[in-house]
């Protein structure tokens, strides 16, 4: 049943799909700069971010002036509240980017991560992409069984984060001070990007259906 | 000029600083945890952390019935959404005192933060605590002052951070590499404690003046 505001609200699902892709560029280019010690692809992310918080203005005042004008209720209304907040964390995953991009700026033009723990963290980098780059299918297509899985393999970034920090608290690590704390709060970067992802995710599933999905086990 | 929806609205206002003492508690318990390593104080936090959450979904309810029954428009729209978003955030603030205490529990019966450093972090602590206590009276009076002067103060969290990055990076650091990854941890939890306090402030300057506030100089 299509009624007054169906586009618009498809609109907005629209635009949330397109600021999840700019996110996903973001977190994409983002690693690159830190594996790298490229700055200007870390410029780039710093810069692009403007982006991102100018089309999360652009979705809260189309979902303002469509509670405004037309009043939603049930699952329309539901689905104007959630996507408020699904823009939110959109956006901190952009910014979250803009962290990971700043930390490699500051280590231009070494590397902030050594070889041997490279693996750990560009592994945690590459699951936070493929979060991020589902969840824009997940927002695109309104697949609720895409999302549910999404929440599932949300135990693999913590399984990372568990290997990183037995890493950088061994007897062996001998990188120094300087190398563990840009590990710790990288993998604290990367954890909250797949975090929102999952958050993201399970905001769909309710829209959709009109239940949280259930916690994974 | 007051209208069939005000009392609603003032009580969610009510709640949400209701929550924000909530919050209040939860930092200053979870700092006392980790500068005393204090087991069943870091404990308190981490269960009480639930009651938060009941908390943050009853203010939910309430606004989402509000747009359901009353449509609100213009200011008032405008004060049940920025109260969905302060909810959020206080929510938010309650996970990160959590993860505070969460350090404090794992270094038991030691002391997480060694005592050369300790000045920082309890400043640091206290800036945090005071940004909460001073929020939370914001949001109870909609003190619009108040909440541009809070916006304004979050400089000392930080410069504080800057002291801790220079503390444990510093060639006399010789607390080894755990002790300056929780350090580096909890600042970033405190500084995003703080961030967090801010944006709720903003918001009520918005939905009191519509407008949002300068950014600080």
């Amino acid at each position: 049943m299509r009624d007054a505001y169906t586009d618009e609200l498809d609109a907005i699902f629209d635009d949330l799909a397109a600021i999840s892709r700019q996110v996903q560029v973001a977190v994409k280019d983002a690693t690159k700069a830190l594996l790298t010690g490229d700055s200007s692809i870390a410029e780039r992310v710093i810069s692009a971010d403007a982006e991102i918080d100018r089309a999360r203005e652009k979705v809260e005042e189309n979902a303002f002036s469509l509670l405004s004008l037309q009043a939603p209720v049930a699952g329309d209304l539901r689905t104007v509240v959630a996507a408020l907040r699904m823009v939110a964390e959109l956006e901190r995953m952009g910014d979250l980017s803009v962290h990971v991009a700043k930390v490699a700026r500051l280590r231009v033009p070494d590397i902030a991560i050594p070889t041997d723990v490279r693996p750990t963290m560009e592994r945690m980098a590459a699951v936070a992409e493929d979060m991020v780059s589902r969840v824009t299918q997940v927002i695109a297509d309104r697949d609720v069984e895409a999302a549910i899985a999404l929440g599932r393999d949300d135990e693999e970034m913590d399984q990372l984060r568990r290997t990183s920090f037995t890493e950088l608290l061994s007897d062996d690590w001998n990188h120094g001070v300087e190398a563990a704390v840009d590990i710790a709060l990288l993998g604290r970067y990367y954890e909250r990007i797949a975090d929102h992802a999952v958050s993201v995710a399970n905001r769909v599933v309710f829209v959709v259906t009109g239940h949280h999905p259930a916690p994974a086990a």
